[in-house]
């Protein structure tokens, strides 16, 4: 069968060698490929190069399948090459965890709707059900998994069960405000982003502000990262700050922190969502 | 001796109590003094009160002298006050500590020959020579106190013997690299303004551009704080911060940084040399 | 008929002179009012004093009508005084006026819920249709008033009935994209507030992106301010901006200042609806 | 004459079309070049495509001049190419042009002096005689060319004597004040830079500070841009801002607006002495 494509992404990483642009944009080219964005970043410490490209097929002209089988038949041993390759028209599906902060969600539906967030969202999942109301606002399943410490590996179980049913590609975390088990990061690897209330790796784990406010520091910031087994200690994608002085308490940083963590886990959303974050050592590339 | 003064800074806090303001500003009326800034922070938390006020003699018919004594003896038991007087046109002296980097005390020597930095700058103390040079270009003393594990305890000794001939009003480590001990501290509490070169509380301690870079951080950050005993961990002054990528290499973002650093000392030095600061709690209310 | 207000808020201006701050809050103490929150600013090119004052009343001991018109009795004469009183248990009446974009609307609705905006939203006005479903989704009433160059004046009396039968204090233009005339304006001066997704005074009038785009600017803006008869020269309230590079496009200006546009609105509103706002000499007063 | 080069730094740019990429790092792969830096753009609206790549040489194989050459004989036509190659162990040499501010030239002094702004500095040419104790306080020739109204054109023809004797690469227009003529800029076209003290397009011209204080601004900023015949309307390089109040007076806004104006200069002149800039269309392409 044929398949139509419009636009690809192709991410890949290999160890850095001499002509890897060349012999890439050749293949590319002589597979009637236009290159439409093209960028490499070489990590020179260890070595590695890696590729951002977003090839347009003209006039449909490209068979993806042959092309991708293809392309890894004629890199990956000879470049040591790893790749992902993407069809743009094809939206990665999102499972959005909450807990009972809304601002965060509010954000995730709205920029989805308006066609900025550029991802399905087929459920809401949530410990509690004080936001079911904005799933039925937005017409959105919601699935209420309470936890325990009783019943957190039962949860995980359901929960996995939801996201295998629903086919998720990646899982947003907006302010879920639980620790998420081994047994779910292993399944989605560089796939659950979430949004710390601080600027990472000052005040990890549990109440961030009130630690901030102690501290009696001018600026505060928000974290978005993908979740590692370490807690609050994964590849970060976006921080953003705030001025504070002395005359905000606890409450106040709250307030204006509210504002940085919608901002900052929008915009590492997008930008996984849009095929633009390649992790590596426990950091992230980040081809803007 | 009829002291003919200008402008004169209180700073002053005491337990918060209904009528402070009015009972502040109606003294100051009575003695002819003109309110040209008045701003006032309350601690609820801690049920303080704290206030700046810049007073402004008209026709210099203010005694200074007896219009302190006068507002102690009204005030110190009645509102269980603490106050601080500073005549604007006696500037404080300040001694500036470095090591090997030149930018943070190019950025003060210059600022303060331009009148943006309204102190004095009776000398330059390092203990390495590489920077004399600097002092020579700006007509300042510099004294050279080399530091060893050994002689720590004598070179502190001398340290404290230059900082008295000069009557030196507070300390400035420009990227002075050298832990300043207790003895030191105590002699100039809340007076000893330092640069670290991190978004503390992150990364305190040696080497922050190298530790940022493990950490893949997407924002750098430098601190101006007072020094206190526990090794950055003083009231925080002024913090500001830089983006910077999966792109930049450690060196990168030392150059980086060192922009940072220079702005971030030069306003807190602003801040405290304008007597705009009081330190309450390990924190600073700065009054802007 | 008693009223049992918990907190005022005073908003006063008047020329500068000496021992205002001591005469009111004189008054304040002496009516069994507590001051938790006060802060001035004096014009000093202009010779006018402003004051915010908050003002509890313990044990709901003061009578706000009573309190009220003594102030005026007290202060309108002898300091040439000019007040208004808001409390803080009334919440501001906010007419939201749309055009196309959901960007706005959605963040004020939004926010609004959460108790971060305060104010109530009495309706939704649009001369397109196309969010009539978002008012829906969040319940509120929707007037949909077309607007063409025949039918301005009618559309403006029309829009003039639902104002006054719903009471609105302030009124927010989210992306309204209409010029709004002299007569709406008169109504509600200094109370219409809009979001320019420009940094005034660059690229007033249509498409700003696309001017900015043309000059090649590092940095967009948006700026909410007061809407005045004269197209987007009325009293800032905030701006705030975002770097942008030789990489984007107009369409990235746009969604990268749709952002901007937001949160520069929402603070905007915040700030009026909390009564921190003071305008004078087409500039405003922001006690924070 | 065999010329041992280190680093070459290629900017390039062409009419956007297939092949452009794999062709030019094909050429450098054969030439024994290692390619270590490489990024492109593609103007999409204009179908031009701009290229910077940093080549070195692996044991000094490549003969600079052979390679320029042939490259050159290789795409000029093929690819209606125009290029420039700069050897990064040739140091730009800046002339500095500045009036009696001296924020910006001791910035720019002490910069290069550590090391951080890569150029040469012949000398400092001034109308005014205040801050020749600068020049002398860094060793570096100085001279006087005072200009009126009368002797503007003698003065600009003493000017270019001065810059072709020292062979000047580029110039700064450090605060310089004076608006520069036709005649210079066209023998230093993109090679002049001045730092305007306003966030262009907003406030051209004389008093942007002022003329800012007057519309009630919350953001004040600083633009560095290339010097064209229409004032101050040239390619923008760099622009930064600073958040401002209703408290702030003119003199505040200069104050707090000369930390920009020095560190924007700068950023400008280190992307221009690094070669990260190309300008096309009244805009410049920046590399970072």
């Amino acid at each position: 069968m044929r398949q139509n494509i419009k636009r690809l992404i192709l991410l890949m990483h290999c160890p850095d060698q001499k002509g890897i642009i060349a012999a890439v944009t050749n293949f590319i080219n002589s597979r009637n490929g236009n290159i439409t964005y093209i960028d490499q970043y070489v990590d020179r410490l260890n070595g590695a190069f890696f590729m951002r490209v977003a090839i347009e097929s003209m006039n449909n002209s490209i068979n993806f399948n042959t092309f991708k089988s293809d392309f890894v038949k004629e890199f990956s041993s000879s470049l040591n090459l790893k790749c992902n390759f993407y069809q743009e028209d094809k939206l990665p599906k999102l499972g959005v965890f909450v807990s009972k902060y809304d601002h965060c969600l509010y954000d995730i539906l709205t920029q989805q709707r308006s066609g900025k967030l550029k991802c399905e969202i087929p459920f809401i999942l949530s410990n509690h059900i004080d936001l079911e109301y904005i799933a039925t606002q937005f017409d959105i399943p919601f699935y209420h998994v309470p936890i325990t410490k009783e019943t957190k590996q039962e949860a995980e179980i359901e929960q996995l069960r939801i996201l295998t049913k629903h086919k998720i590609d990646c899982i947003v975390l907006a302010r879920y405000m639980q620790i998420v088990s081994k047994n779910l990061i292993d399944v989605y690897p560089s796939k659950i982003i979430n949004i710390h209330h601080s600027f990472l790796p000052a005040f990890p784990g549990a109440k961030p502000y009130h630690s901030a406010f102690e501290r009696g520091v001018k600026i505060i910031g928000a974290t978005s990262h993908y979740v590692t087994e370490i807690l609050d200690s994964g590849p970060i994608i976006e921080q953003d700050i705030a001025r504070v002085s002395h005359e905000h308490e606890v409450l106040d940083l709250i307030n204006r922190g509210q504002d940085l963590e919608r901002i900052v886990l929008l915009r590492g959303l997008k930008l996984h969502c849009d095929r633009k974050i390649m992790v590596y050592n426990n950091k992230t590339i980040v081809f803007t």
